[in-house]
Formats: structure tokens, C-alpha cells, sequence
């Protein structure tokens, strides 16, 4: 499939919203907010009951918008999903969303109805995001079609990390994460029952894309496995590739009826990621701790890591984990273990961990960090302060 | 070992220290000020080289302290502790904290010193907490032997968990962690080398503490496995005892350098642990999360899971881990799963999780956990509130 076709997704200069509403509180009401909160391009409301809409003059339908539309964002019931989709195709729009629920996941007509819109977004090449997701956000280009409102939900800055989710919570809630944890977002993604474009197709496009240096993607159920693979063993050497696995065992059945797929064999999937060079990390923080440390420290070489501390239980926990990242415990230079004897009061452990034990102040960790920065075996500095200690002298 | 005499430990009437400081921000100054905030008893400072510390008259030695001596903690080199706890063990005193560090896990002289400690406690039957540690916290009888200071860490309030640490770091965080989760704590140890009590024996002792309700156990490695089993074993009748091991893999080396023993062989841990009746935990925070759910909702004969959630993602993630922790997901009676069609939307998903969606008010879930409250099939509802969606209805 044409991933290139998903720029205009990304940046689109014209927006229709299918179900645009003058209520406060209803989902058409605070998508319209928020695509128009910093978005500079034209936002057309679509609601046929209605003359405007917060002040936008309304339209009946998609048919009238008297320009091209690049992206329509469909906030109605499936049934009439279905009727403006065929109508959007129909006008050449360049890529949909679908937010609304109540497709696939429920069964019945709206499986059906999910069916004749993947056949039709097949047949007519318009990409299509969704059902039931929360779309997409690109603080680059103000593109923002979530349904959160700003007041209860932060908005990131641009920057470097893309976030892909098969789930709308886990999409608002990593960016969130990422707003406070300092990481500047390039494109957030919540792809839902993915009728037609699902996390492969993004990770390829992403592959290429310069505004982002790392991708980071929340996933239960799988697909197409095999395409899935192939994007990310392709990717991951161009930039890293960080997966959490949702729905693992008991949640599998949770996972089919959240966004309609089968979670899968997970072994598979954990070994398919590992051949790709995917990162999988054991929980859905770690998407964003990972994505955090990539972004401001780099992919470390030889994977070498030291830790200096006050309080070594933390190192202990740490340095269980070094292995399944693929990183190991360095050992310090005959040099910098002379230096640090030398300089450090006898009852520190020169070794590693360098423990600065519970008596330690700044100075401790200055002499520390200075000789381990210096110190070419060394890759990683884990450094771990334990600051209910007693104070650290702040000079 | 008569793990009887461990409660003079917890419930001393009178506590001397070893290396009482007249200087803020050296341990002997900040245990003292902690030892003296709320306890009752007396307290005598042991200082050679002056009259008075904090207002209190220094005494030279134990030995001059003109009244038995409950407690004896020491913050004073391996060798002047070596010393001193001869003269203490002389004075019959009831038990002894030594929170100094440099001794086995530093080798040569201080193991050497370490093994004499560990022989005259044996001996004398005087029981030693540590060394390498930071003591005892027993908030109901004011009993505060960190030296972390009260500005800098805060206490926690009487209550029903015993928090057990091999680390001092994290008997201190976890402390911290609890005081946050609104727990209440019975007592804290942090054992550290355990030259003489161990997590075996303070599990003994707290079997049969009708303070304690819930114990928490941080262990990096264990020198009597099968004494710990045994232990862990008679008292998961009697209360929940939950287990974190630090250690398991790559950091081998480093807890057998941060309280000089051997982490072991982590599978038989675990299976003994498991066999023996133990919660074992996936990480440090689930000690204290699992702690608050025992004490808050108590143990749950069935283990049958529902969810209600207006955002699935989290669901999918949280029921990958019941089955690891013996819990299983239970089905809806015919009569709720009626009564929930009749009365909410219906693009909600009415199974289990009970999916709200995105456009849940307050009202979705007042009526969904009404009902999952009276379903007998049901033994554990799991809530997950996505707090970013539109304004829930606050009536």
C-alpha cells in the first residue's frame, strides 16, 4: 500500500467534520475546539440540521464544501459514517477518520457496515484511520482531532517522538506522559479497528519521515503479522522501534472486543519483535521512558553501564533488568578505581556500583561522576540519588 | 532462634545511642534527633568526648548508663561498634541496631568484625539488627532509628503493614510510598547484612503480631532458603505476606557487594516462594500497591474479575496480569447483562469489560457498578476511569 498518500493525513490544508456540534460536552463539539484551536488551514462543519456551528457556517453535507477537503473526520453513528463516506469518496477527499465506536467491535450492523467501508476505502484508495479511535494529533502542523478537551488534557510541543496506539486511552495518556516528561511529539496516532491503515502502514511512513527520531507504538491484536514485521525489522535501522504488547493472555479476549482482533500468540509476536530489533518494553510506561532516554541520551554503542549511588538497593533492581535490554555491567579502569580510593573516605565501595553509601554529599558524587565520565569502559552512567538521605551539601 | 525476645526491639522503654553527634548532618546527630521526636521512653546518648548532646547528658559509655537498656543502637565505626556491643552484650542489654555500614560487604576487616559480632550474638542471645542498615521505625510506640531526617522523608502513621527491607533505600522508599498510599504501618525493618535476625525471624515474630496484618518483604538475597520457606510458609495461613526480589539476574554481583550475600538461584526462589503461599510481586511499587488492596479490600475467596471503564486500553493491559496472580475474568449474570442493555446506550459494550466508551457520564457508570455490585458472580469489580474524556456529569 501507498504510505506516502498518509502526508496528507499528517498535513492537511482543509478539514470537514461529519457531525459537528453546537453542544458543549458532545464529541462533535470538542473535536470542532480542538481542530480549530491551532490549526491555520480552513475547518468545515458538517451537520446537516444546522446553519452554524461556534460561529463557522455550517454545511449539509461534505458535497458542498466548495473546496477539495484533504482530511474529514466522521463523528456520527455508523450507519451515517457510512452514507458521508461514500459521499467523501465520491469528492476525492484525501484520507479520513473515522472517531465514532460501534463498528467491528460490537458485531451485527456495525461489523457489516465496518466491511463495505474497507472495501470501499480499498477500492478507492482513501486512507482511513479508525473506527473507534481517537484520530490524530500533529502539534507541527495544530492538526488535532481529539476529542479531549484542552482543559482536561495536555497538549504536547513539537518534536521528535511518534506515538502509535491501537487504543484512544493509551493514546491520550502517552502524550500526556510525554508533555510531562519534557519529550516534544511529532505525530500521535490512535488507529482503533484500523479498517484500513493499521500500525505497519504508519511505521513505514514514519521510517521517512524527518520530524521523527523515534517511534513509540501501543498494540493488543495483530493482523497481519508478517507486514507488521517487515516494517519494523526495515524501520528499527533507521530508528528505534518501541512496542509495548497489550492483551498477552487473559486480556485476549478483552482485546478482541475493544478494537475487534484477535491479540494473538503472544511468544510469536515477542520473538518476531526481537528478530525485527524492535525495543519491547514490560510495561506501557516504558514506551515513553524508553522513547525519553532515546531521544535525550542517544542508542548506546557497546552497552557498557556503571551505576554510582547512595543507595544501592535501586541498583540492585536496576541491574536486573540490564540483560533483557541487551545491556551489560561495565567494570571500572584500574585508574579510576586508584582515584576513587584515593579520593573517596574508605567505607564507599569503589566497584560497581559505586557506592557513596548513605553518608554521601554532593562532593562524593561530583569525585564520582567526574572519574566515571573520564573513564573510556564505561558507556552508561546509571546514577542514583536517594534524596531522603541526609542532606546533600548544595554547593 | 526465640523470636520472642525480638519485642523488646519494637517496643523498648529505654534506647541509647553509640556516636550521639552534636553536629547536623552527621548520622549520630540525625538519629538522635529522629529517636527523640515521639518516643516516650528514655534516651541516652553515648559519646566519649562530651558532656552534653541536643540538651541530653552524654555518657561515656554504656556502661554508665545508670538503667537497663532496652535497645542499643550503634552509628560508629566497625571497630568502635565491635567494641562498644561487648560492653552492651556485658550490660545484658535487650537488642542492638547496628546501622553503621563497612563491614562484610566491604571484606577484609570489616567481615572479620562482622563474624565476631555475629558470634558473641549468637552466644549471648543479645539480638542484632544489621549492620548496614537503617533500623527499626515502629510509629505506634514512637520508635525512630533513620537517619533520614523528617524534613527530608516523611513518616507514616500507625496501621497494619510491616514493611521488611534488605535495602535501606528501599525500607525508606517504601516507607514514603505507603505514607502516600494513606497506609498505615506497623513496623519497618531494614536488616541489611543480617549478622544476626533475619527476614525469616522477623516473619516469625510478625506471624503472631497482632499489629500486623499485611507483611512486605524487599529481599535481594537469602542465606537459609529453607528457613525463609518454612517461615513464609506457616505464616501465609495467618496473614498475606508479599515478597520483591531485587537480585535475580544481572545484579547477582551487585547485592552480594551491597549486603555481602548471595543473591541464589532465582527460579527456586520463586517456586519456593509460590509453594510456600507468598505473593510475589513484579516490581518494587507492587509491594506497596498490593499491600493497600489486601488491607483496604482484603484477600478475595474467588478471585472472579469484572471491569467497568470508559476507556478499554488500560483493561486489556490489566487482565493480561490475573492470571498470574491466580485471579480469573467472570462473566456478567443474564439478568445484569439484560438490565445493562435495557438501560445504557447502546453503542456501550455490555460484557466484560463493561466498555462506556468515550461518552461516559458519571450517570453510565453510577448505573453499570450498581449493577455489578449485585451480581453474585462477580467478586472483584476493576474500575478504570480515563479522567481526560469529556466532563463526566458531577451531579
Amino acid at each position: 500500500m501507498n504510505s506516502g498518500s498518509l502526508s496528507t493525513l499528517f498535513s492537511p490544508r482543509t478539514i470537514a467534520l461529519v457531525g459537528a456540534s453546537r453542544k458543549p460536552g458532545r464529541i462533535g463539539y470538542e473535536i470542532l475546539r480542538n481542530l480549530r484551536a491551532d490549526f491555520r488551514g480552513k475547518v468545515y462543519p458538517i451537520n446537516p440540521g444546522v446553519e452554524e456551528v461556534q460561529g463557522l457556517r455550517a454545511y449539509k453535507s461534505i458535497s458542498e464544501v466548495p473546496e477539495p477537503l484533504d482530511l474529514v473526520v466522521f463523528a456520527v453513528t455508523p450507519r451515517d459514517t457510512l452514507k458521508a463516506f461514500m459521499i467523501a469518496v465520491e469528492k476525492r477527499v484525501g484520507a479520513a477518520i473515522i472517531v465514532s465506536g460501534g463498528f467491528k467491535e460490537l458485531g451485527g450492523e456495525g461489523e457489516e457496515i465496518e466491511g463495505k467501508i474497507r472495501r470501499i476505502a480499498r477500492e478507492s484508495g482513501v486512507r482511513v484511520i479508525g473506527p473507534n479511535c481517537i484520530g490524530v494529533l500533529v502539534p507541527r502542523h495544530g492538526v488535532d482531532t481529539f476529542f479531549q478537551s484542552r482543559g482536561r488534557m495536555d497538549r504536547p510541543r513539537h518534536g521528535q517522538l511518534a506515538i502509535l496506539s491501537q487504543s484512544g486511552t493509551y493514546a491520550a495518556t502517552m502524550t500526556e506522559w510525554a508533555v510531562r516528561s519534557h519529550i516534544g511529539v511529532s505525530k500521535v496516532v490512535s488507529y482503533g479497528n484500523r479498517v484500513d491503515v493499521d500500525e505497519a502502514d504508519l511505521i513505514e511512513f514514519l521510517a521517512d519521515d524527518p520530524d521523527t527520531a523515534v517511534i513509540a507504538l501501543y498494540v493488543e491484536g495483530v493482523e497481519e503479522g508478517r507486514k507488521l514485521y517487515e516494517e519494523v525489522k526495515k524501520t528499527s535501522f533507521k530508528k528505534p522501534v518501541i512496542v509495548y504488547k497489550g492483551g498477552k493472555s487473559g486480556g485476549a479476549e478483552t482485546a478482541i472486543l475493544h478494537t475487534g482482533w484477535l491479540a494473538g500468540d503472544y511468544p510469536v509476536f515477542h520473538f518476531a519483535m526481537r528478530q525485527a530489533g524492535a525495543i519491547e518494553v514490560e510495561n506501557t510506561y516504558g514506551l515513553i521512558d524508553a522513547a525519553k532516554a532515546l531521544i535525550m541520551i542517544g542508542p548506546i554503542e557497546r552497552g557498557g553501564v556503571v551505576s554510582v549511588t547512595n543507595g544501592a538497593g535501586p541498583v540492585v533492581v536496576g541491574y536486573d533488568l540490564l540483560e533483557r535490554y541487551g545491556l551489560h555491567t561495565s567494570t571500572l579502569s584500574e585508574q579510576t578505581t586508584a582515584f576513587l580510593k584515593e579520593m573517596l573516605p574508605s567505607y564507599c565501595q569503589v566497584s560497581n556500583p559505586v557506592d557513596l553509601t548513605g553518608s554521601a554529599d554532593s562532593g562524593f558524587f561530583d569525585t564520582a561522576l567526574g572519574a566515571l565520565t573520564e573513564d573510556i569502559n564505561i558507556d552508561l552512567i546509571f546514577a542514583f540519588l536517594v534524596l531522603q538521605d541526609t542532606p546533600l551539601d548544595e554547593g
